[in-house]
This record gives C-alpha cells, structure tokens and sequence, in this order.
C-alpha cells in the first residue's frame, strides 16, 4: 500500500481480524493479507463461484452475476475475489467458503489439541532462590544449585559444560535468585526409568516468562517453523520456507542420491540448516533475542529428511532391504549441527517407522488424534512418497506408496510445482465446449501443478473428454488433437501461455502418469484395509494431511479415483500436521513419551512385498477404477 | 648405550626386572634405567652408604670402603652407587634400600589395591553379533543395535552423534560383527536410579582387547598420565612432566590470580592441556593407536588445577567464604577442551570437599585405604598447601594448611625446586665439624629445596648449630658466618657452588619460614586430631602422600616437628596417590562410586576459623616444639 492513500479497515468474521485496506482492492486480496484463507478454487478469477463472503456492515463494490442471484446478492452475498473495498466493511466468511470448506470442517481439531493437559515440556524452568555462601554454609555453586535442585526431587543431572562456566558470575549478579532450565528425557524403552535430566543453563530469573521451544516441520519441499511460550504454552504463528535442497532434487530419492556424491551430504544438511537458520532471523525480528531463551527443539520430518537434518549418510534407505541408519533418535545438540541456537538447546527428533513412513506421519497421526479414536480412520498424505495410516485406538497399519511425480508435476509434459502460472482449476462448459483456467498467481498459464492435473483429468473425465482407460475420446471437444505423443488436450496455445511460445498441453502419457500415482496411493490404502478384513467402505473418517492436501478438490479427487469414494462429511484435512505434532510433543513430555508409543503401535507394510498388492494396483489402472462398484455413490 | 658395545643383562630381584648394560655402567644408573628405586640419598656420591645391594649371581666391579665392611663385602654387599657393571650379574635390592625405605615399606599396596575386585569400569565393550536386516527384519541399524544392548539389560542408552553418523558403515564393513563402546555413569545422589548411559562407539570386534582409559593426576607442579587396558585391567607405568602452567606461577593462588587477568583463564587451560597432550603424544610412541580405543579419563587434581583444566574461573576459590564454583564434576567431553582424544571419550574429575581439599586428596584417601581401616590414620600430603585427613573406617576429618613455599624452595634466600643442583642430602660430622652434600643430578651445588632443606635444618639442630628457637649458635661451627640478612650457614662457597658466583647458604630467615611451614602443618594435624579428643599418640598409621613425599627423610621431618613423634614402623609412603585413585575410579565404576561416598565422609574444617588453632600455631613456631614432650622418644 502506498502511503498517501486513504486505508480504513475491512473486519472478517467469525474470527473478527481487522485488516487495513485501500479503496479497489479485492476482499480476496484483504484477506490474503489477514490470513483469512478464503476458498478461491478459480484462483480469483470469478469463474468458480466458490469465495462467496457476506457482507455484514459497510459497503463493497460489486454487482451480481453468474455466481450470485439477484436474491442472493440482496441478502448480502458478494464474491471475495470480484468485490472491492471502498470503505470500512465488516464480512462474514462462510464456513463453505473457507479454503477447501469439503474437507476443512474440522481442521480446527489439531490446534485445538494445542491445548495439551499437562504442563510438561521436555525444558522446564525453576526458580530457585538459594542462600548466598557464607562461611558456616560454604558449598560449592555448582553443589549448592544442584542441591536445590535435587530438593525439588530432581538428582542426578548431567551439567551443561557452558552453564558451568558461567554459573559462578550469573549467581552473583542475580544475588543468588535464579532461573534454572532443565531438560529431561523420559525414559521409552524402560518406562519405570527416571527420565535423564541436565541442567541446561542459569539465568536472571526473569518476570516476563520468557521460555522458548522451536517445533520444526522439515519437508522434501517445505520447513515450518513454530516458536512456542513454554511457559505458557502459546504457539506463535508458524513460519516456513521452501527447503534449500530443492535446489538438489526434489523427490527424497534425489536427495539420497545426491548425498552419496563427494561432499553431498554435507551440502545437503547444509542447505537445511540454512533454511532454519533464515527462519529463526526471521522469527528475531519479531521476538527479539528469543534465542538466547530458546531451550528446546522437536523436529519431524521423513526418515530421510530427519537424517540429512543430522548428516547421517541415508543411501541404505533406498537399497533393499530399506533399512534407514536411525529409527529412534538420540537428543542431539542443534548448535552441533550448525544451527543458530545456543549450545544449551536441545532437539529431539520425531522417530520414524520405516524407510518411507517417517516421523512427520508418525507427528501427524499424534496431531490427528486417530490412535485415540474408535473410529476406522484413513490418515493419508498425498505425494511422491505417498503415506498411508489407517486404524483405530485398537490397532494401526501403514505404509508408504511409491506414487512417482505426478502430483508435484514431475513426469508430467507441462508439469510444474504449484507456483505463479501453474493451472490449478479447471472448468469446462460441455454445452459450449468452452474451458476456464484458474491459474497462480493470475498471470498467463506455464502449465499443470498436481492439484490442477486431479482437477483437470477429473473435468475431462466427468465431461466424457477422458474415458475410462485415460485416453481422449476423439471428436468430443475442439481441444483435443493429435501431439507429437499422441492425442493432447490443448489448455493454452502459445499464443495465451506464460510458457515462453509453447503450448500448455495434457498429453495422454501424463494422464497415464497420474492414473498410476493415484492407482498407487489406492491399492495402498486399499490393501491395507482389507488386509485387516474390512472394506473401504468402513472407512469412518478420512484424514487428508500435508501440504498437497490443502490444495486438493476432494470431489476431483474423488472422480478419478484416488480418495476413497465416500461421503465428503467423512473427509477432515488437517492441515501441516507434521509440524503440529512436533509442536505437541514440544509442549509436552507426556505427547512426547505418546508419540513414542503410537509408532510403536503402528505397523508397517512393505505394499511390494504385500500378497494382493500387485494385483489391486493392477485393477486400479482406470478411471476411477476397474471395479465402479467401488465408486458407485 | 652406544651400539657397538656388547651389553648384558643386570637382573634386579625380588622384582625380577632385566636391564640391559654396558660395562663400567654404575649399578645405580642402571637401576635407574629399569625404574627400580634404589636410596641414594647422597645422590649417588657413595657418602650415604644407603644403596646396598646384594650380589646373588655373576660379578660387579667394587670393593669395600667407609660404608661395607670386609664382612660385609664378603657376604656380596655392595653400594650400588659405586659398584660398576663388568658382565650378566643377578642383584637383590633389600627393602632398605629401597627409596625412602624408612616409609617405603607399604608403599606396594596402593599398588595391590588396582587389583580391583569388580570388573565394571564406566566404560565397558560389548561384542555384538547381530542378524543383517533382511525384509522380514527391517529394524534401523540403530534400533537394531540398541535393542541387542537392551536384551543386555541396557535399556534407554544416549547415543554419541559420530557413532551414530558411523554405524551404518561399520556394521556393514563388519558383518553385523561389532564391538559396542558404552559409558555408564553411575547415579550419586540417588543409589536406586539406574545409571545414565551412553553408546559412545561401535567398531570392529577387535581380537586383542585393546580398550583403554585414562588416569590423570594434574598437579600444580607436573602432572601424571597412566594408560590402563580396561579389558584386562592392566595398568601401564605411568609417565609425568611439569604442568606447563608453571611458568605463570608456581601455587595455586598465583594461577588462581593469573586466570582472572585477561585471556589468563584461557592461557592456563591450554597449557595443561598442552601438557597432558604432550603425554599422550609420547604414549603414542609405545602405544600406536591407542587414542582410537580409549574411551574414558578419569582425573585427579586440587581443586584450582580440576577448574582451570575444565576452564571455569576460579576466583572465588580465594576469596572469602572460599565457595569453588564446582566441587563435584559432571562428566565432560575431553575433546572439547582441546584433549587429542577422539569425540566418543569422557572424562569424569574426582570431587572436591573444599577449597583447598581437593580431588587429588580424595583420590589419595581412596589409595589408601584408611576410609575402610579401623586403624587411627593421618593421611598427610606436604606442600605449599598441605593436606590433612585423619580419621578411620567410621570418620574423616580434613584441613588444608597454608604452609608456604618453603617446601617447595620458595621464600628461601637459595631455595629452588627438586632440579639438578638441589642440595638434596646433608651429612654434618661434629667431629671433623665438617659435612657432606648430596646434589640432585650429583653437580655442583647451586640451591636447597624442600626436602634438602628438612635434612639440613634437622642435622644442624641434631648436632647443636640450630637452636630450639631456630637461631644459629655461635661459635661452634665454622660455616656459620654473618651475613646479609644476619647469621648465616655456608653449604658451599662461590668456588664450589653451581650457582653464577654466589655463596650457597642456609639463612636464619630460611629457617623461620620453615618452621612457620612445618608448624602449620603440625598444628593442622594436631587440631583435627585434638579436635576428636585423641592425641597424636594415639595415631596408628601415618600416610604420606604426594610428589614431595617421596623425597622426604622421615627421622629428619620428625626431627624438625614437621611430623608427629611415632615408631617409624608407623609411617607409609604411598607415592602419587592421587594417580593411584584416579587409577582404581578408572578401572571400576564400583570405585568411583565409593570415590564420592569416601567424600562424603570428610569433614572439611577451616583451620583458621577453628578454635585453638591459633595457639597451638604458635605453639608450634620451635624445633621441634614448644612442647618437648611431643617429641620426646
């Protein structure tokens, strides 16, 4: 916003968040800025209907249309993106019109589980006011600390080397009134154990409960951070950006890969580490020294993300037979590994099942609440590496689907990560064999993001422009024509791209791609439900987490076959649950020693190695499936 | 030895030891050679007659003289200091001639107690052979590793990071086969609570048990290393040299001072370590590769040398109410100090009880035994600062003296350290009125140290030239002359001195200062002794420990009052006791533990706020004493 104009406030309910606004800015756009995700499947080009907003208070400028009756523009309705600030307004965001309304309904869930009972982190802070020495009483600092320590019924803790060394001055100028930070490890494999404890540090014992934890989600293509009050357990807004080791490939396989090149590990943890280390420059500007009262790390990511995190040489995870150096990690030093943090920070990282179900599934089905629910859940996470959980509070199995790249738009002719250009909806009108693109960002087409190529074939198919098989039926619409790969569904000529004078094309070969990464993702959660002797159809909840899941159209999803074909009220997306159950078990040691105990609980398939797998994949190679009994509504 | 020189074997009983030797070699040299301690209190100048051996084989160049008599001569005495090596001879070194025999006789069992009962140092190996992954059995290497440990009864270990970035190459590169190093650190405050353990390497299952630990004595002066097999529990000799910190101060309050000056703290640290490196750096030579297996240090040191090894400032030690920042260590990773030790090694350092009652002391008790004796024993250990503990298997008691230097050559107009030049041995003949000396290194006089000074002051206060107050008495001999600082006792003229022109004396302010010293250690003992409503009589064992100890003529300490007035029988030189300690704490976990329990037991006392401590102080400021009746025989 430019300064010199007039800004007067636009307020959301139901959340009541007042962002600033100028007069002509879509209240999309405001709020975009707020954080207020508002559904806008056409990515703000008015064609989809689905960013409906009602107008509360005030005034915007908008008119009726497509989308909006007269009768539904009278009672107030307006379209986020096409509406347009003009003064102060207060509007109210339908829960169908927050962002993937189908599967959002109770994404609140795993924040509200932020509210963990028990105030127990790992790091804990003590007060302690110790007598100064004199010379009836003359025991050492370090004794003297530990003494009162060991009164509050804490013995035996290991010394941090650092907090030692500055002990004697700390305790003099504070007149012996300290904070101690203390770290305990609960004991996993013995649980009548004591947990290990180390003082971390002494420090002034300051007023404003200044205590920091950092939940960490490291993704193959994001990292999340969340800096979390440990005294009050209030989780600040998580932060994240895109992995440095993008840069390195960007399938976990690549990864591993490239690691066992020369100086590739160390390039590759470094990438990481940099990444963090931007986020926590990030977080100083708005918590100023926070470091310096930041005592505990919790990180989930995949097996192999957890291992480049440490510099642990992964290449044994993706030889037979799968086997990952580290399952359950030991506390490790962040500052060891080049992270910004001071030398008493500890970080504990989220154990992981096998080679391809890592801790961020392990973090997430804490964060989903599904080991303790009577309710047969399918917890899935949609991707190169596809996850797979299902189970109840009795029992849990799960496993990874090798999916390939389909739905981060690798093997794909026009394929590209959901970024600016990327076509992500898409409409078509059978009467007048007419498409609307929604692209990112709103610029020219480049090409097909994962979520726009489910969205796309589904389109096609459900118009009868794909068939069955995946292959274009010729002479149903004016887009298809012969390619250099065979028949192609023109998006957008060279003439509409972003692409640099090339045409945005679906070809056949990409639509095979996808039906083989969602076959994939099927047959795995398939074969795992009926491993147990139960059918897709007992499937009570689904739950969609990861990044992908936000961006995904359930009923396209649905339409070619990937999700099971179920009621949309049994769909839940959850939203960055990896890094919500890191932050869970950041607040709480008992999450902790939870977390533990729900991947013990679950078990894992190898689906290649899995009787029936084959042939389940097999059937799956259809839209949406060989068997339509399947998908019957 | 040159090469072109036939050598023989000189073998040395009861010890059985073989030397190699040239002809015309002195025996004593020899024996030197072979680290078999002969009494050569002259230095070696044939004056003391306290070398005597007893040829049982073959032949030796001598003949009979002022010492050995024709009969003696016949039955194979021979002074070891003049007898010279002609061809293979066998030799048995009776025990009084054994250094310091008068207080050697138990010396041996310090030694005898490394023959430690349990076999549990804190470092311990596994031989692991685990089954290779397979798909059926996928565990992480890790947890596969681990869980062998856990069916062990090792549940809940910590795990070094570059074990952990290692082990999937080692357990490949060995089959699965592999030697797993664990630290097991044993809980103190609470004797239920399992101990901490940590997982500090894994490596090849090595055939020849090379697993080594380290014992370390840091003293003010020098410092001693001895490396031990903690899979036989073989203790290797032990090797020593000067502290490096000693050109920034030759006693503790000095270092103390310096280390509080700028970079001083640093400066100290990194000359210790420097020194300790330089050890490790010659047990290379012997030992080639044994940094790779070494897995645990365990240290003794006062309580000014165990901070300024670890870095913690020690200021307060000095300062009022004489609080040390640390008495009781946690562990700490050698490596960080800048120890060449690989990463995976600890080091544990021994408790302090107080200021100046430090872990050497601790160590030493341990040594000795006296915490399991029902005998009445006072464990003294003379220095600069002295340390006192007298009690039995029920109670200790402990003080630290300030003595001074005087023990240790300083505030003595031509005092010096034990070094080459150091009038060492003093023989006074009242008829001939004139005397002998012996020079350490057998050159020419250039100084007196501790010990030298003891023997001096004694035989001239045995033969009348010193008085009870300490003054010379006129007029009886012809050294005594006046001089600068007033009467004064010629040991060697310029002429005859090693010393750059200058008279070699013995001046009546040398001999105040060491009666000051002498009495502050005698009324420190006297106090704790008195303290309990014993007396000195009532002492059954005396135990003196320490580097100076073993130069130490007892008759001559008892002569000046530094000891108490008892059957020599009763005294026993322990030799470096806090080496010996540290040895056993290395060698066995059970040890270490009592190591913290005998600390426990000694009460520490502050003399100079102790009543009647001050009397009996001044009470104690004669030769021998105020009070004859202490000495009298």
């Amino acid at each position: 916003m430019s300064s010199d104009v007039q800004t007067f406030e636009i307020t959301f309910l139901p959340d009541n968040i007042k962002v600033q606004a100028e007069p002509g800015e879509s209240i999309l756009d405001i709020a975009n800025r707020g954080q207020i995700h508002i559904n806008a499947s056409c990515g703000g080009e008015g064609v989809c209907g689905r960013c409906q907003v009602e107008l509360r208070d005030g005034e915007v400028e908008a008119s009726p249309g497509l989308y909006l009756s007269e009768k539904d523009f009278a009672e107030g309705l307006r379209l986020a993106c096409r509406a347009k600030a003009k003064g102060p307004a207060t509007l109210y965001v339908p829960i169908e019109s927050r962002a993937d309304a189908s599967s959002f309904k109770k994404a609140a869930k795993a924040e509200e589980n932020l509210e963990v009972k028990e105030h127990d982190p790992m790091a804990r802070q003590y007060l302690l006011e110790l007598s100064p020495p004199d010379p009836a009483d003359n025991l050492a600092d370090l004794d003297r600390t530990l003494g009162a320590l060991a009164n509050l019924g804490l013995t035996d803790l290991d010394v941090e080397l650092a907090a030692m060394k500055k002990m004697p001055q700390v305790l003099r100028d504070e007149n012996f009134k300290v904070r101690a930070s203390v770290f305990f490890e609960p004991a996993i494999a013995d649980p009548e154990r004591p947990p290990y404890g180390r003082l971390l540090s002494l420090s002034k014992a300051t007023l404003d409960e200044t205590y920091y934890g950092l939940s960490v989600d490291v993704g193959t293509t994001s990292v999340w951070v969340r800096l979390v009050n440990l005294a009050t357990n209030e989780a600040l807004p998580p932060i994240g950006d895109l992995n440095g080791q993008i840069s390195f490939g960007e399938d976990v396989i690549s990864r591993i890969v490239y690691a066992g090149k020369g100086n590739g590990l160390h390039k590759l943890q470094s990438q990481v580490i940099g990444t963090i280390n931007g986020l926590l420059a990030r977080l100083d500007e708005v918590y100023p020294n926070f470091r310096d009262n930041l005592y505990l790390v919790v990180v989930a990511g995949n097996t192999t993300m957890s291992h480049l995190l440490v510099g642990v040489e992964p290449r044994h995870i993706r030889l037979a037979p799968y086997v990952p150096p580290v399952a359950s990690w030991p506390a490790i030093r962040p500052s060891f590994l080049g992270l910004d943090v001071p030398s008493h920070a500890v970080m504990k990282i989220f154990p992981s099942v096998s080679s391809y179900v890592g801790g961020d599934i392990v973090a997430g089905v804490l964060a989903s609440g599904m080991y303790k629910s009577p309710e047969l859940t399918l917890f899935i996470d949609v991707g190169t590496n596809g996850e797979i959980v299902i189970g109840t509070e009795d029992w849990m199995t799960c496993a990874a689907c090798s999916a390939g790249p389909a739905f981060e738009g690798g093997g794909v002719k026009r394929g590209m990560r959901a970024a600016p250009g990327a076509i992500e909806i898409f409409n078509y009108e059978p009467l007048a064999k007419k498409h609307h693109l929604g692209v990112i960002g709103r610029g020219r087409p480049i090409g097909i993001c994962g979520s726009g190529l489910i969205n796309i074939v589904a389109e096609l198919y459900r118009h009868g422009v794909i068939n069955k098989q995946g292959k274009f039926v010729e002479n149903v619409c004016p887009y298809v024509r012969e390619g250099e790969d065979g028949l192609e569904y023109v998006l957008a000529a060279a003439s509409e791209s972003g692409g640099e004078g090339r045409d945005v094309v679906l070809t056949e070969i990409d639509v095979e791609n996808l039906i083989r990464a969602k076959g994939a993702m099927f047959s795995g959660y398939q074969t795992l439900v009926e491993g147990v002797g139960l059918t897709l159809g007992d499937l009570e909840r689904v739950i969609i987490a990861g990044g992908f899941g936000s961006s995904l159209n359930l009923e396209n999803a649905i339409e070619i076959g990937l999700l099971p074909c179920l009621p949309l009220e049994k769909f839940f997306y959850i939203g960055n649950s990896s890094l919500t159950g890191a932050t869970l078990a950041l607040m709480s040691s008992s999450m902790w020693r939870l977390a533990q105990d729900v991947r013990g609980r679950m078990t894992n398939f190898e689906l290649s190695e899995t009787p029936g797998y084959m042939d389940k994949y097999m059937a799956s190679q259809f839209i949406p499936h060989t068997d339509a009994s399947l998908f019957a509504r």
